[in-house]
């Protein structure tokens, strides 16, 4: 019998989703689960990008360019000049979620066994796709007691080797929701200055930001070759199931080679590029209410944390995480405890061990991630759930 | 300034796809294209599966399920039990195309190293996926004068080295529209009985048989656990850009490392789910009127090459392709200059050259694939342009 490749081995199980099986037992039992695990926003899908799928008249499902459809990469660009990214169609490839552009970027720009330097706690499927990669991540430990700010740009310096080739940022951050000053920017921007690495920049969260605006990496100047955007449509229209998003840079070399990638899977989705063509035309202010509901939300719920005796909290400035210090054994044995052994008024609550999001083994024990994708009802009774299971959780420390 | 990748840099462009700005240039000198380059069938996307979109009425475009809905592979199981392929919903991966399904198999079966048997000419694509996951492409010669049957076994099995993880078929074959007959396959079965090896089997065309069924390396008996099937919608129901295929297998370890790979990307595309859970329903005689459609398609483009001065084209069991070889000096320079220096009547003929397909350097340069996509009336102008071009091109042998 042949076996499966060691990469096959090595690939780490979704931190989130491996809690599933323990949720839906939960529901069987008749237990209410609140998900505040999950990045999928209660927020519905703009009536425009559907109308635009439903009212498909082709005859013929084709395959699109493989960079994406000319006249959707050509709105996109319209979106990004509202953001202050000036770029032209061709230095955008369509991919299949911000997911491939991940991937496209780490295969274009890494060979098996180069490094790429990331902020930790951070997005757990870097890890996945570094993996497939054959990519070495080199995690640098951010804090919760300074809200998980960038870490010191000398701490990121030290780590730089031979084999270093790229640092990924995601800003506004998932999982902390921290959102990178001005002054962060400009120290990324010099260490590029003087090191011959790229900087990936996932802006996934770019319109939610609820104390002053996103600083693009498209923005930094003298750096410009050295930055790929690696944006997706998920999250900004609540459109997390068309599976679209984009590479963005304009670095030549990295286009020519993603593209070669981009034309080996042949086409993104079709149905995606016509509801998300739609979405550029969403009104100016379509942006405005959101942000305003998951402000209102992410104030509630720093409150009611807060508020917990031994919880901490800080108040993230973008995306729809927070990050919070529970006085706790073990984060992973929590999360599956409450699931499993908890529940108050017929309910409970699936949060995420933050174990899944360090790269470094041992940290996140005390911490989860919290998505507040919920309305306000929601996250209230999901924060009495919180409270009370601390109250009676056996590894309480 | 930070270099690719060596794997960005050698990724190989798509041989179709790199002919596009001569064809648009002749586009744009108002000569009319005959698209035979490309796999782009022209056959309507089925009614049932466009109104399954049209009718969507859910608020919020979610990420599904990352092995597919639940609903869809339930239904899919159905769909293969049509085909004698007996599996459960939890045996199927739903992957973004068929190209997905390639690229997770390489990545949960090989590490980079390994190797990859695969009879040539194969799929172009093969090539890049593997050059992404960092195997190498072992390739054994099939030849025009056998009609591209199976390469002896014998030759497979003197490639077999420690390094060698597993064989690739495309059944029906893309680009030589060569259907593997019972022997053949049982061939293959013998040799996964004697060798630790996997077989991924590619069967995108797998309705489109002329003369008899396909075998599905699914109904090998006694090597189940080395069987991967990577399928798509593509072809069956000339739905390619909907991007939505599966990797299936017994195999539970593949699985286990393909569903780890299944959940860093979140999830399949959700538009594209729900149109080919409907085309489950499609009448059980949808396919037959399909196939006598490129069945005549195929008779007429088989009998018009085989007619012009020193023109051989095998007639194809299977898939919509056909592979001629053309008294010509070079495949790549006449493909070329059909679309820069020719036309008849107004109009030019875009073909595939075979170099592509061969992971052989130098073979393939007297032939050209042909996709019989277009309607008899086309095939007949673009025959016409071709006979034309063969007796004034400059290089004929």
């Amino acid at each position: 019998m042949p076996t499966i490749s060691q990469r096959g081995q090595l690939m780490p199980p979704s931190p989130i989703r491996k809690l599933v099986p323990f949720a839906e037992a939960a529901k069987k039992r008749g237990t209410k689960v609140f998900h505040l695990n999950i990045g999928q926003p209660d927020i519905a899908t703009p009536q425009s990008m559907m109308d635009a799928v439903r009212n498909i008249d082709f005859r013929v499902l084709e395959y699109s360019h493989s960079a994406g459809n000319e006249s959707y990469r050509q709105k996109l660009t319209e979106y990004y000049k509202t953001v202050g990214i000036n770029i032209t169609a061709s230095e955008i490839i369509v991919t299949t979620g911000g997911s491939e552009a991940i991937l496209f970027g780490m295969l274009a720009c890494l060979d098996p066994g180069d490094e790429v330097i990331i902020p930790e706690p951070f997005y757990a499927n870097y890890n996945g796709f570094a993996i497939a990669a054959g990519v070495k991540v080199v995690p640098v430990t951010s804090y919760i007691d300074t809200g998980f700010a960038l870490p010191p740009i000398s701490e990121l310096e030290k780590k730089i080797t031979p084999r270093t080739k790229a640092i990924i940022i995601c800003n506004p951050n998932n999982p902390t929701g921290y959102l990178y000053t001005a002054e962060e920017m400009e120290q990324l921007r010099d260490l590029l200055l003087r090191y011959p690495l790229f900087l990936f920049s996932d802006e996934a969260y770019r319109e939610f930001c609820y104390e002053g605006n996103q600083i693009s990496a498209m923005h930094l100047k003298g750096v410009e070759d050295q930055v790929i955007l690696m944006d997706t449509i998920s999250k900004r229209y609540s459109a997390c199931g068309a599976r679209l998003g984009a590479l963005v840079t304009k670095n030549k070399a990295v286009l020519d080679a993603a593209m070669k990638l981009a034309q080996a899977r042949l086409s993104p989705p079709s149905f995606a590029q016509i509801a998300a063509e739609a979405a550029i035309d969403l009104p100016a202010d379509y942006f405005e209410e959101t942000r305003k509901e998951y402000c209102n939300r992410r104030d509630l719920l720093v409150a009611r944390l807060n508020a917990m005796p031994g919880v901490y909290c800080p108040c993230p400035g973008g995306a729809f995480y927070a990050m919070a210090r529970l006085p706790i054994d073990d984060s992973d044995l929590f999360c599956q405890w409450l699931l499993e052994s908890f529940s108050h008024q017929g309910a409970t609550v699936m949060l995420a061990p933050a174990t899944g999001f360090y790269g470094t083994p041992g940290l996140g024990k005390q911490e989860v991630r919290l998505a507040y994708v919920l309305n306000s009802d929601s996250i209230n009774q999901a924060m009495d759930c919180l409270e009370k299971a601390l109250e009676v959780y056996p590894g309480r420390k």
